[in-house]
């Protein structure tokens, strides 16, 4: 269970976000989703203090739960998360400030921990005010059924799902100073994957410590290259949350740039970067898992809009669902991603197929790059020929079932 | 046969682009669309010298007309246009220049005027080379059969098409110093309309007289608040050609910026909204034109980039396809245009019904609203409260019909 880049990694699939030492996880259906029940309420704790680091979406139409927790992970000292699915709490004015701070209240108190060492977070239907009555008996009842088994850690990556098919979940364990040491997460969703129903939502444990500089620092890394590489229709939710809890159970410490923490940061990203793509694979109806790799071009930054274009165009997207090389529309999705581009000096792969070779198409066999298309996962990789900047984005196709999902359901 | 803003002006609805004065077109099947009788090459020819001005794709990728007539343009001499349908020449690299260059010179000699007095445009199939004797033989085919009659008009609008399911053509007369002046126009698709069939190409003929930089200026100012205003699929295709010829048959001249000016400006700006307009209306699979006002922004280019975000969002598009008050999406895809925005001052109108102010949801009747977007025409208004910033944006929905036609194709 290794890919390149990465350290050994031991790969756990279940219980994950408990996986980590001194971590449980405690969920319930308090009957905030229609669907009984369908887990809607969790909490993830951790049983010693803890510091604690979270990125949040950059839409200028946040949620309650969004402006609250930027405000408190600012302090370093967070211990617990408090997650509700079913409803975002976003676009509910003061009603919602007061809501999600009434969430961490109640939350803090059955915890007997600080209302500043706990973040909250929201998912689901937009604009309409919590229904706090049952949101305080559910913090209640999660609260009491915290564990630690394998079950629990199960139950806590359900109960954050909205219109996700499957759970996603991972931990991994890899030796620190010949020490365990285990990062666990649990994720949903991916932009505005479902109607009305917002948000991307990762947690993540980890029982090394770590001072909180360091862990943002980790964190925003580890999301630059998985998270932010990700896209399914290009549309950024009010509710986007990334966080993670590092509280030191392992008995290893991390407080400088050294091996450790470099052996730390691959074993986050092997984290993150599963979880991204399985966002992606979970894509709402999508047929194919596809991978854009954009080289040669002056900058990484220059190759990570290329990549980013192609990947958000419906024409492109369109032609994948169709399992069609229509190399025409890469091309052209690349030309107006606001980059300097010489058509002489670009080449495109599709499936390690070359089709289209420094401005000119190929006489590559379309038979064959038609019938590798019908697999799964895709290839798309282009060649800019201008220099060393390369980067990776993955993606979906945009199918029938996307319309249906997203036209057929009413608000 | 007027409109808030526009002067007063008389509408012409056939043989638009030759009602001017001094204007023919020519028309012919050549042979490369693969439907028989559709016609597929086409001349616009002033009787007159004239000046011309264009705007092109500012796609990094464009075809080697648009590369050539870029530079011919800048002469400032322009008396025809020489279009083909059906294979764009783009992505074609030297032998592209070579055919596009070889097209010029045929039609010159036939025409009788200097190289650097037309334009090439192309439009169709990316990534083929022309087939250059069935071209050869349609331009002369096409220059022998010039004429000024409403059916040369006609046939002209209907030689661009490619997958437009309607011919797309308007002209207007006004009064200027007492003699009538008349604008041309005639256009086609609109982005990446068609698989691998890329393109949006307009057409415009006038017969006042206008020294270039003054044509280029009003060319520019009536694009930026039409074509420039519209979007399909967010898809800029690479050969997108606007291009206009003042031929001075009218025995009007506008040389200074006067209410001449305005008046002839008012006129074309009718012209190029008509037709930008009828694009989005005939939009792959589109069942809905939607009109998005943004107001109250800091800057007019803060709206417009509102508008477009709006517009060119998945989410938005599927709603409207499915006839859906979805407030949620079109707030949230503002808040990610790139401006910043104070949700508590924010308010959404969908077809004058205020269904979100100032940050809350409105108590409005639902299903008024959802049984007013049955209609062919949505209007969706966001209220920014920040300034006196306004812009407008026109685009279509997502439907399973636009995932068919691009996912279904096979090149």
């Amino acid at each position: 269970m290794q890919e390149r880049g990465y350290c050994d990694v031991e790969v756990i699939t279940t219980g994950c976000i408990v996986a980590p030492k001194g971590f449980k996880a405690g969920t319930t259906y308090c009957g905030i989703k229609i669907a009984k029940d369908s887990l809607d309420l969790g909490i993830i704790f951790s049983e010693y203090p803890a510091t604690g680091a979270a990125l949040f979406t950059t839409n200028q139409i946040y949620a309650a739960p969004v402006g609250l927790s930027r405000k408190i992970v600012q302090g370093g000292r967070i211990r617990a998360f408090i997650i509700n699915s079913g409803n975002a709490n976003a676009c509910t004015g003061e009603q919602g400030y007061k809501d999600a701070g009434e969430m961490l209240r109640i939350a803090a108190k059955c915890l007997k921990i600080s209302e500043d060492e706990l973040l909250v977070a929201s998912t689901g239907i937009i604009g309409r005010t919590l229904p706090m009555d049952k949101i305080a008996a559910g913090i209640k009842a999660a609260a009491a059924s915290l564990g630690n088994a394998t079950e629990h850690g199960n139950a806590m990556a359900r109960a954050i799902m909205t219109t996700d098919t499957k759970q996603k979940d991972i931990a991994v364990r890899l030796k620190i100073n010949n020490k365990d040491v285990t990062i666990g997460g649990i994720t949903k969703g991916a932009g505005m994957i479902a109607p009305n129903l917002a948000t991307m939502l990762c947690f993540l444990t980890t029982d090394v410590s770590m001072p909180t500089s360091l862990l943002n620092e980790c964190l925003r890394k580890s999301t630059e290259s998985s998270f932010n590489r990700i896209t399914i229709d290009g549309h950024m939710s009010t509710n986007d949350t990334i966080a993670i809890i590092a509280n030191g159970a392992s008995g290893i410490n991390i407080s400088a740039n050294n091996t450790d923490l470099q052996v730390f940061q691959q074993g986050l990203d092997y984290v993150t970067n599963y979880l991204a793509k399985a966002i992606v694979m979970d894509g709402e109806g999508a047929t194919k898992f596809v991978q854009i790799d954009v080289v040669g071009a002056r900058l990484r930054s220059d190759a990570v809009k290329i990549a980013r274009s192609i990947a958000d165009s419906p024409l492109v997207k369109t032609a994948l669902n169709g399992e069609d090389p229509n190399w025409g529309r890469i091309v052209s999705a690349a030309g107006y991603a606001g980059v300097e581009l010489d058509e002489t000096k670009t080449s495109l792969y599709i499936n390690d197929i070359l089709i289209f070779a420094k401005g000119m198409p190929t006489q590559c066999d379309l038979t064959t790059l038609s019938t590798s298309m019908k697999g799964r996962n895709i290839t798309i990789r282009l060649e800019l020929g201008q220099g060393d900047g390369k980067d990776t984005v993955w993606t979906c196709d945009l199918s029938h079932e996307y319309v249906t999902i997203n036209a057929e359901y009413h608000t």
